[in-house]
């Protein structure tokens, strides 16, 4: 009796903060079923209105307009106008972005920009000691051809490691595997308190949590599309380099999008000014323009109440699963303190691989990430508390 | 009444030549319009069957089926699936082609990796002097990074300029501005011959003309989809590396898909064996999907009767050039030898800029280059004989 009690009672709760919840009506903006879907940090779910969007532009643009939509249908201008969109999200003012190629291959533009920027007397890279791998890989190429030392240290370890040989920091807002976020204004002031530059990855932070590009003086930052931002499978990622950086952006990639007169057609390279300097070679429309049209979401949602959510489901996911699952049998690696928290929960949990295909095959969807870690992202856009409640119960379920 | 006669001749000519073309019912297999659309090397039509698969990726893959398809879909393999289902059409064996990245990105690779498998005495790199632009800026790129020295050379003078310190050498293997087809076999036999490493551009090739990857040793290639493959607007480049060079493949952008395990989240890099090494971030399914439907229209098309189709819309272009435009008005820069000729035709013209808005108003649809090249390109899938002679009447019309 008294766990059927309890049971009613964390019901009622999710009843109620779902009914006293200013977001949720944006959940009929995307495609759901009755699967609780807390992978949305690994790929959102689909906006209802981008298989629209995604068929025109197939049919139409590609298929009746075809080269003219180069021009007629904006193609020509979309990483730069996308870029724009995501702005705002970030915290960034419009002309600092551009969307395209892969999260990878923008690391490496910005870490190889960042090292020149730094100049000569610098040969040393830092890269977050427990970065999502790709980063950490990518880093080391990048120090590799240019001459620079990498050195993985924690985010903690950062201002002590920072000194005269420091060129750029390579850090992720929030951790991949802990949900940890890390203290992006600190870290960015010490970066520069030492003379290096600080590039920032923000795949499992934008669109989860307000980041303050530029409020804080972030030199670089890359992020991916596929998660908080729902851009689909794969969308492009973006780069963004501060507006009063941008003549000293010397990228590794210069293909010809990124010239300043792209059509001249020129054996000489001469970059483009402005954001559009990060772009690379043709963009990928379709994946692209599903991503603009995924951005529609947005549309009237304010960043502070998205964390102001985010916050309130993973408060009461640590409290479901406290109620719900059995003592010892799962241990959180995410912060308590707010200040620390990122939008997922990391439950380090024995046989973690087999318990997630159990709450997979019982409708409750989140990631393994090895050895040992159940991972589960809340979108506040279509995650509601009612959702967490059973994941957690399920969960309970699984592990008693 | 002697043009008009003419006039019939050349059309009557088209007719017969079209009902004597056993490709011509591959043109049912694309959306076209009574636009006569030699544009096809920018950017190729729509094959009637993609939106439909386009959709179910969307709605069904992406939507209902959310982060399962990274399997259940085969998503995370279809940078080398589709890989190899290009691999005919180039004449590669399965197993050395992964799709993904833009052109310009794989250029960066293959330039970075054939520089370090040819070893430190060498610190040169060829590049063709009058490459499309981007080849040329990329090239230049990875000399600076990788401390060789860049040499532009027409693809004539690489015999001639390959030495003891040649590292490297990029080429077009149809140049995109006159449409001349470069002799592939000897050039690559040359670089051999002098101990270094050939990177083949196929963009302008791939999909009109055999190419015989694997017969004449190439050693590293790459190449876009969206033209005379048809995958769409930017949809992803792709990069052969042959098979028994995989192993020294030495990627400058080792992102995570390129890990020999790339969900084991390991801080040390450890490259993947095989093509999936060309492999960075990860892949942009939507644009990736649409090219993978997009090549089924090659089912059962032989590349040799394609190629000889090709030939046989240029050289009756040409024909009707001569007989429809004014003497003086118009210079091809496209060889007329078969075997130095690619599938596009190239008419040096004054204000070439403004004959071709005049064409595209009435109906055909070439592109202009700068500064004064009209650029017809010849998609034998879809492109008939009585659409060439028509193209030739209408810029006949128009330079009368």
């Amino acid at each position: 009796m008294s766990e059927l009690s309890e049971l009613s009672e964390l019901a009622v709760a999710a009843e109620k903060l779902d009914a006293a919840d200013e977001l949720a009506g944006l959940r009929e903006r995307f495609v759901l079923d009755d699967v609780v879907y807390l992978d949305g940090n690994s790929l959102g779910a689909l906006p209802a209105h981008v298989p629209a969007r995604v068929e025109d532009v197939v049919r139409r643009q590609w298929g009746e307009l075809r080269i003219r939509s180069w021009e007629e249908s904006g193609w020509w201008t979309a990483p730069e106008r996308i870029g724009d969109r995501i702005a705002p999200l970030v915290g960034a003012a419009a002309g600092q972005i551009v969307v395209g190629d892969s999260t990878s291959v923008n690391v490496f533009k910005a870490v190889v920009a960042a090292v020149r920027m730094a100049g000569d007397g610098r040969d040393e890279i830092l890269v977050d000691a427990t970065t999502f791998p790709t980063d950490g890989y990518i880093a080391e190429s990048a120090a590799r051809l240019t001459g620079c030392e990498l050195r993985p240290v924690t985010p903690a370890e950062v201002p002590s490691a920072l000194g005269e040989r420091t060129a750029a920091v390579l850090l992720n807002h929030v951790d991949y595997r802990t949900g940890r976020l890390h203290d992006l204004p600190a870290l960015t002031a010490a970066v520069h308190a030492a003379g290096a530059y600080a590039v920032w990855d923000l795949c499992h932070s934008a669109g989860a949590l307000p980041v303050g590009l530029d409020e804080h003086g972030v030199d670089l930052a890359v992020g991916c599309t596929y998660k908080y931002l729902n851009g689909g499978p794969g969308s492009p990622a973006y780069l963004y380099v501060r507006r009063d950086l941008q003549d000293r952006f010397d990228s590794p990639l210069p293909g010809w999008n990124s010239h300043a007169e792209p059509f001249g057609m020129r054996s000489a390279y001469a970059p483009a000014p402005g954001a559009v300097r990060g772009r690379v070679g043709t963009p990928d429309i379709l994946s692209m323009l599903a991503l603009e049209a995924a951005l529609d979401v947005w549309d009237g949602v304010p960043v502070e109440a998205v964390r102001a959510k985010s916050l309130a489901l993973t408060d009461f996911f640590l409290r479901c699963v406290g109620e719900y699952v059995p003592e010892g049998r799962v241990e959180s690696l995410t912060p308590v303190a707010h200040a620390e928290r990122g939008s997922q929960v990391a439950l380090r949990c024995e046989d973690a691989g087999d318990v997630m295909k159990r709450l997979i095959e019982r409708g409750v969807v989140g990631d393994f990430r090895a050895p040992d870690v159940l991972r589960f992202g809340f979108t506040p856009l279509y995650v509601g508390f009612a959702d967490v409640e059973r994941a957690a119960r399920v969960l309970g379920g699984i592990l008693a």
